[in-house]
């Protein structure tokens, strides 16, 4: 039995990684959770029993053997090098030691080998890029990915509560007047967690600003594809959009490989990899993803224009393969 | 005067042509208007008169000097001919003449001269590939356009009224359970327009099947962009995908040119091309595009794995430049 910590156990990702733990029957024992001052003493129930939610401030990690934090950066940048100093290995769900050279960043079924040589703390990929890997990372080991253009189709739950929260009250508010949406004569909802509305509307700036440009989850997109490949070369040309889909994140991509590649060979290369499904009646979709554990991968065609590539769609949930059940996979390769 | 017809006058692209020769005090004398037997005999206030909607079908086009056909493939392949054998100019903004070498496809402000070799028949450009050659057209004309990858955010007025009332429907019906979006335990809509639900979800398969893999609005983007741009080598990789949004197309682009261009001189190329508006302090969205007769343009930037191209977002009111407002524009090229 392992002595497990959830940290950010009561956001949108935290409540999803204690789900994981049940619906994978990881074997739990002495769990804990912890969250900001704020949600200290919360009761929640869970498979394990009631636990009442601690401090991370006041966190004393003693004992803890597997840490899952989804808390931010900063927290994770603060308190997981004091669980990994107590002992704990610490699947970190953020961003803050992803590019760390010491840190392996782990897509469960790509690069799971990169898990072993950990020093304590090991990095969940961003959500878009783990759900692209989930399609290319197949291609890329027969292939050898050179380049890739990937455009997202991002949903309001990588941004947590608030996302969700926006979207539900914009959809309310531009509900009530469908007429204005056509003409451009609408209101402009109450300011909600996005720059500009994302009711009825997509938002072609997901993240925050960075340089030259691009956003940062732009970025992960190019440092993270290129590390957890190990292909430092590989030219990543980002476009990172949030559209009023509450839960999957969607990514368009064309690739181009060290050697021309088939259809029908990348049909059966992405359908022998673990936790994925080609769809190839039916478009998968957001909806169609949502709530599920594998990446759905669709529209497998070849490139029109520069010839020898792939053009793809590959749609996973966010809080699922992106996020926690990803941290869980993790913990379950280095037990 | 130029005695004027709209063809389809009572769908959505009609109403706008309608709106636009309004708006533009287009010199109508003798307006008619034609749509389908079910809605001939429809009153139409207009600021001509009041006009009785003719059936297309029993059409005496005799006396028609400029005739604008939003009708559909089928109608335009039958009726157009006749117009233009009559005397009239056609301005059709159906797919069914875009690649006949004799008939010029026009995006006014991007290739006006072309409009003038017609043989009474002139194609407006899709939707799509309108919104795209407003942003890349000044930089192909200044460096060379070689290779694009275009990825489309296309809203549901695309499809007519019909998109737009299973948008609607699908809106109301996911909305009275948000849970269910983010688990996955969405009861399905009843059928809508689209092959999948389209309310808060993105369908990445916009158009019709056609070969190898891609839809018709991607083929478009691909031959229609190389006709336009008299540039028939230009490299073009689509992927059309649909989104739960009124009206206004979005195409995240990414381009390289015959010698590496830089933002700065791209930034300026596009500010000068008439029609458009560089955005650089907001990121132009859907909403902010709709009921405008601009296509916006925003976040131009470097390429950061290929050097020398660049990336953008592009977003207009597809059904004004991208459709009734270009048709209109081209028919005063010809006066």
């Amino acid at each position: 039995m392992v002595r497990t910590a959830i940290i950010g156990a009561t956001g949108a990702v935290g409540r999803e990684m204690l789900a994981t733990l049940e619906r994978r029957d990881f074997p739990v024992g002495d769990l804990r959770l912890f969250a900001s001052e704020r949600s200290a003493g919360t009761l929640v129930a869970t498979r394990w029993g009631e636990v009442k939610v601690e401090s991370l401030d006041d966190a004393d990690p003693a004992g803890v053997e597997v840490a899952l934090f989804s808390a931010g950066g900063d927290r994770s940048r603060q308190h997981a090098p004091r669980f990994a100093a107590a002992g704990a290995v610490v699947v970190d769900n953020s961003s803050a030691f992803r590019m760390d050279p010491t840190v392996p960043l782990v897509v469960a079924g790509v690069n799971d080998d990169a898990a072993k040589a950990h020093h304590g703390i090991i990095a969940n990929p961003n959500c878009t890029t783990m759900v692209l890997m989930m399609g290319l990372a197949p291609l890329h080991r027969a292939a050898g990915l050179t380049e890739v253009v990937a455009t997202s189709y991002q949903s309001v739950s990588g941004s947590g509560h608030k996302g969700i929260a926006t979207l539900e009250a914009e959809i309310g508010h531009f509900a009530a007047d469908f007429d204005a949406l056509r003409t451009g004569a609408w209101e402009a909802p109450p300011p909600g967690y996005y720059p500009r509305p994302i009711g009825f509307n997509v938002i072609p700036f997901a993240g925050g600003a960075v340089a030259e440009g691009y956003t940062d989850e732009e970025m992960k997109l190019v440092n993270e594809t290129r590390k957890i490949l190990d292909a430092p070369a590989i030219l990543v040309e980002p476009t990172c959009v949030r559209v009023p889909v509450m839960v999957s994140h969607g990514v368009a991509a064309t690739a181009w490989f060290g050697r021309p590649l088939g259809v029908e060979e990348a049909m059966r290369l992405i359908a022998a990899a673990p936790g994925v499904e080609v769809w190839s009646d039916t478009v998968p979709t957001p909806l169609d993803a949502a709530g599920k554990d594998e990446v759905l991968v669709g529209r497998i065609r070849p490139t029109v224009g520069r010839p020898g590539g792939i053009s793809l769609w590959t749609v996973g949930d966010n809080l699922r393969k992106g996020a926690a059940l990803n941290a869980v996979q993790v913990a379950e390769l280095i037990l």
